[in-house]
């Protein structure tokens, strides 16, 4: 079957590779229908993820059918039509009964990173009665590519850590597609204000037009300044971070409300410093996390019922024969104006 | 009045000062019987907190009288006797109908900071309705001055934020007054493990005795390692700094476990490095408080129905006329061995 | 001063009554511009609340100017713009410490009730600092007068204890005034579902309008049966009560799926029948709640920054001089279709 | 092998069974080692449960090794030592996901129930990677079988529903071994007040040893005024409801305080009364639960760590081949004083 590889650092290749097969009773083998690339791909081909060997078959996010599974799957069929959640759960050991996916003992994010991934024309899912989800009759497909990742991490690393209410305000720091996926999901809780931050004046427009009741651009350093002066000089109640650099990190310090919460989203390479001389008294919470997707079946509801439409996300199409010019695509966002991208087999 | 006063960096005396008075509608005035002395109280004398002036009379704890009150107080009369909370809080701003007393748009922690305090004979105290608490007949007072500060901020700031619950690991990591109090109150959830830390084995000696379940000296460098051990490579559930310096704060970095929650408690004068570049994905809190004081009803009621014993905290004592000797005697607890004082009228 | 009074049972009237006064240093006396009318006042003039005695001024809701205040008052003067609570909260007991300000030791629900109420030319409002909010410029008065019991009750009492989460589903038993409050702040959190639950049609189509994602007119007795097709079986998370009576009590316990809530907003008078025999294994809670307007500050922003406009529930006007033709309206929704007036000075 | 079997109204037999068999991917055959009897097989003797048909092999508790393991089973091989929950959870459905096993769409309550149970010398445990617990080394297996039903039963529906909490005020009604159970485990969140309610002074008299604070008999009908008397007339935070009959469920309408929580542990046999015309405006919440088995891994590490001692349940111990002389023990309690039993193989 064709796979995009990881080849090693900077390259990448479209390959011939053999059919995965069922290695364990929890496997299914997915031929996928429709993936997507995610921001972590990019840092894999930079040779950023020290857990993820050249020669790896990248993607952990996308839908399929079905095609066979492991003696032990019960909840799926030959033929089903699933949604491929990029983490893996057992659903059996400490972690996973306490809803924390990520770091399920046997599984977490590992597709496309410690075992091959969706962007091929078959897949293996470990564990797949609890990390694959049934597609409803008549649901849409390129919306529920947003489930297997970007949306549940906007949402449950930024949005459901960040404790955004109704009447609340909330400042987003990176209005790249993850910072757009908590854009999108804080709705859900109708808080007062979304205020959006970023430096590319396009990305601002996007997100005024998906909900962000203002937007700033940080290009000039005083992006805490008008953060403040827009919340009465109070900050925000929930200051989530999307980009993962010292930065953006540090904006998100200045503009949390005393009682806020900074919720990190963003994927950090570096330590940062954090002001505890000043922070020690301000009654705030940072937290961070890895997506759990615990929240897909909720998302689901909240998809088929229309209280979001997760393909306002997509702005290219492709198919996967034409899955290096995706790439090329996705990286150049500044110039393309991508955020999702849908590869279809 | 006979009262403590911060003169200038490194200098304090006993002065004679007029006898506080009402000044607000609010306002009570209180006649000390005994108080005692704060870490805080310290750093205040070495000129660390800009927000205390010299001249200013310190002490943000005790017990007294009630001797006067202004016309809107309606909750406290002459006579009554009533435990002093360190924050005063208005009971009407946004933040303390939000319960974050600590906030209190015209309260906070000013006694003994902003405003004059409890180590004199008069203390006059603002908000007096919902920052006083009348004492149940045949309480231990030395009890309740633990619970003007030192046992709420173990309580709030370590337990509460750091979800103590049966079961679970607990370290705690500093020995001293603030961190005996977390080891007490921490109790109250029955946690299967409480570890404390600390650099000095007398304390951690008066730690085994209160409950710890274990304990490791830091000098050595490898405390960290050691605490892994001990929960079986995991880590802690609640990792509770209560020392306020960089090397604690990396200390509970290392130890705290996926999901877990790092509860700050002490105060720092400087920035930390926070290493997102690891806890990004490890799905922990951090958290930090000044107390709210919001336990204290909750507290009074574990004290009374003997379900903590305060005073285990309480090693001197001294008369206002030897506060000079008590500050001496808390200043030099390594050789000492003092944890509280109590300083009676 | 005109006021309109509960003489007797059936008996009202509009009298001249001395302008009141000052009691208290926490009162405040307030010039009323809008008032209306509320359920329970046409309860209290059919005699069903013995707390309420013959002579008392009726109403508990209302927007006003402050015409003077008590010495212990310090967060309003003379001339102020307020949003009159129908909960008389102190800020200080034991409850309104919880934020239960419904139990208020010397407050709750007093107002037009065991105190002379909102009705009239002017109101003596007790706990002044703690029972109004100040009128931010440029709001939009009519709605802020929905903010006064409607809107908490319905959000508090059925939405909050309701537990009302993203694609969550949700059945409002009663589309009257306070199951549309209900309907209405529901959405703040983005249900899939909202099934409203009536005998008249014409409530159920303003349903439709306000939101409600399905209807059913109960008056064939198949309600239940219709609710479980419309889960698919499974009931609903949150069945809301907004009538009280056996009856609808009944149709809440026959729908709540298991791990779900019935919420009771619905004011009772009669015991009811609770088949504890088929719902003790059925996880579900029951919960009951008089409102506390604890929500109040936050609803205030969902409105200023128009996530609702409560307006919509204002269906009549009329002058002071004219609230016995107001309260005739008011008492025949069935015919007039009213649902919440407005009474202006 | 020999098997205790429920034969039909009134009549039970130890019966000749062939040993279980696996029957699906997910099912484990369990040697028993040691099992008990519950309040339940007693309602199951009297054709109380429809669910339950004659036939069945009894029995949801107990300890055990692994005899084998069906091809999808992970977690568990032959020899391990294995505590059995009551409750089978798939971990996979929806109910399970959310931690409500007890609803599992093909689990929750089966065993003994609708599937041959652990009164025999093997079982067959359906979903058992998700329904059994290692046994760590060194365990007590007379503790752990406490932790098969009893005390989750009273720690979940009990104390967690019931919200218990430091220095709260809590009654249990009823004092047999569920009400017992849920006065063991209150204790691990420190109480002030844990009043049980019961007519049999010799389980009083066993309550007080467990810790309860005060003891009621309510022969007298008296019950409610003495709660109200012990708590200053403000009534408990937690009534817990141990019993299930309409009696003591009036007695918790009684004595919850506003605020408070109503948590049924009771298996009802008939419909109640519930007094709406004065709950409405209580804010209280009634709760209602099948034991989820949740909180078993939590239990085990408060067994482990000996924060809890479940073995003083324990009245009297039989051999297998004794059961019929073990079930007339406990279903004579009031002369046996028996409470738990222990049922070696």
């Amino acid at each position: 079957m064709k796979a995009f590889v990881y080849v090693g650092i900077g390259k990448s290749a479209v390959e011939d590779r053999p059919k995965p097969e069922i290695q364990a009773p929890g496997d299914a083998i997915v031929k996928m229908v429709k993936t997507t690339i995610c921001g972590t791909d990019l840092h894999i081909l930079k040779g950023d993820l020290a857990t993820c060997a050249p020669g790896r078959i990248l993607g952990h996010e996308g839908v399929g059918v079905i095609d066979s599974v492991g003696a032990g799957v019960t909840s799926f069929h030959s033929g089903d039509r699933v949604l491929i959640s990029c983490i893996s759960s057992c659903g059996k050991c400490d972690y996973c009964r306490r809803g924390m996916y990520s770091h399920c003992s046997t599984g977490g994010w590992i597709l496309g990173n410690e075992i091959d991934g969706t962007q091929a024309e078959f897949v293996r899912t470990p564990h797949a009665d609890t990390s694959l989800y049934p597609i409803p009759a008549g649901a849409d497909e390129d919306a529920l590519v947003m489930l297997s990742d970007i949306l549940p991490t906007g949402f449950e690393c930024g949005v459901l850590n960040g404790k955004v209410s109704p009447g609340s305000s909330v400042a987003i720091v990176g209005s790249g597609p993850v910072g757009l996926a908590a854009l999108l999901t804080a709705q859900f809780y109708s808080p007062a204000q979304i205020i959006m931050v970023d430096l590319d004046d396009n990305r601002l427009a996007v997100a005024r037009k998906f909900g962000a009741t203002e937007t700033v651009n940080s290009k000039d350093g005083k992006a805490a300044e008008v953060v403040m002066r827009l919340t009465g000089g109070r900050g925000v109640d929930a200051a989530i971070e999307a980009v993962g650099v010292a930065a953006t990190f540090q904006l998100c310090q200045d503009i949390v409300a005393p009682g806020g919460v900074l919720a990190n989203v963003g994927v950090h390479g570096q330590k940062v410093e954090l002001h505890m001389e000043r922070l020690w008294s301000q009654n705030i919470s940072i937290t961070t996390r890895l997506v759990d997707t615990v929240s897909t079946p909720m998302l689901l509801k909240t998809v088929q019922s229309k209280k979001i439409d997760p393909t306002r996300l997509i702005t290219h199409r492709f198919k996967l024969s034409q899955i290096q010019e995706a790439y090329a695509t996705f990286a150049s966002a500044a110039e393309t104006k991508a955020l999702k991208v849908i590869i279809e087999a």
